[in-house]
């Protein structure tokens, strides 16, 4: 996009975004709808985890994998590409916890399973992200491909990889309506603070992700213009 | 990005997705909800004119708005221009009729406004695309900013514009599933034809607006690597 503005500044927004939709995601599991568990009584508590793990876990761990390069572009590479990857891999084991909590909850309570937008999205979503996971694995990190493949399927894994981000983000948006439609039908209050904090903490995670395709669009120095450092000839 | 892919291809795929979109909110809004109308005793008819008029009038015409560059990049740069500025014009007066239609309906319904995310994130994206089209009104048509200061703002237009638009897109996924899990809640079958219809429709919405940021990214030509032609020097 030859954007002329550095990622760095992007970056910071994003770690503050972050920590903000992290601290409202707890304050609304625990405070306002109870506290968490894996297993209780009260099924609810086994919901309450999904928010959290998909948010904290899924979203804001795989978000920093994705701002690596752009957070530490003095680091060495090869310790930058580990750190990718292993943060793209706890992010995708959290997500599947995650995932598994919500059917967890469902099957507990007698609701039915994957009916709505949210729940397709989200499968798909992260089936996607982790076919991802093990390309880049096999082409960047073990066995690794050959030079001028890796240069040419560098631009798709960032072009694929921001696909899938986005996608993860409106699930996420459509993970908070619907909940929070389930219990304004329920009789909460549509106008009172848990609502208010919910559409608060989604608008939050909107910004948020746009601040890291920013980023990750955006190059680490000016001298980038591609937005990555292009895997060398030799 | 540098992709190495021209946005022809991706242009295709979105003229057809968009199409597909378009026909199955007609068919859902017509045919399974009974119908389109400004003024009806039966109040559902009112809201049904807002997801037609939102998504072919707002999010197609938008987005063709988007692609024209690509989609015509051999005609003059001045006529693509004003095709640009027109379709996003009437995108703009389209999506405000819409948005009257869903207050129009819980007015007349005793429905409360503007509690969800989805009116929040839908009121914050029509007034961002306004802004947004002013803006490009006044710096690159009339009265028209110096060539520097366009040469500047060009980036930023496009980027601000692609942000806009997948908050666009979410409001419009959002919606989607608003309806659906209001109509769930009320006895609708979660997996019956309406149900899967108005999920495949927002599948289609999403994949049709992958497809735009894409061609919106690519270069039309492959020596435009930007993704867009600069603003000459003279």
């Amino acid at each position: 996009m030859g954007l002329g503005v550095r990622a760095a500044p992007f970056t910071y927004v994003a770690h503050a975004l972050a920590v903000a939709a992290a601290a409202m995601v707890v304050v609304w599991c625990v405070h306002f709808r109870g506290g968490l568990a894996f297993e209780a009584s009260n099924k609810n508590l086994i919901f309450n985890v999904h928010p959290v793990l998909m948010l904290i876990g899924y979203i804001i761990l795989g978000s920093e994998a994705i701002m690596v390069y752009k957070v530490l572009p003095t680091w060495n590479h090869d310790t930058t590409k580990l750190i990718h990857l292993i943060l793209h891999g706890i992010a995708l084991v959290l997500g599947v916890v995650g995932i598994y909590c919500a059917f967890k909850f469902h099957n507990e309570s007698g609701i039915a399973n994957l009916y709505s937008l949210h729940s397709w999205l989200g499968i798909g979503t992260i089936c996607l992200y982790g076919i991802q996971w093990v390309f880049g694995f096999l082409a960047f990190f073990f066995p690794g491909a050959a030079p001028n493949v890796r240069r040419g399927a560098l631009p798709w894994h960032i072009l694929f990889g921001m696909f899938v981000y986005i996608l993860a983000l409106a699930t996420a948006e459509l993970g908070f309506l619907e909940k929070l439609t389930f219990l304004q039908s329920s009789g909460l209050d549509k106008y009172g603070a848990e609502a208010f904090l919910v559409n608060f903490t989604a608008l939050v995670v909107v910004l948020f992700g746009a601040s890291v395709v920013v980023a990750a669009v955006a190059p680490a120095r000016l001298e980038e213009p591609q937005g990555y450092a292009p895997i060398p000839e030799n």
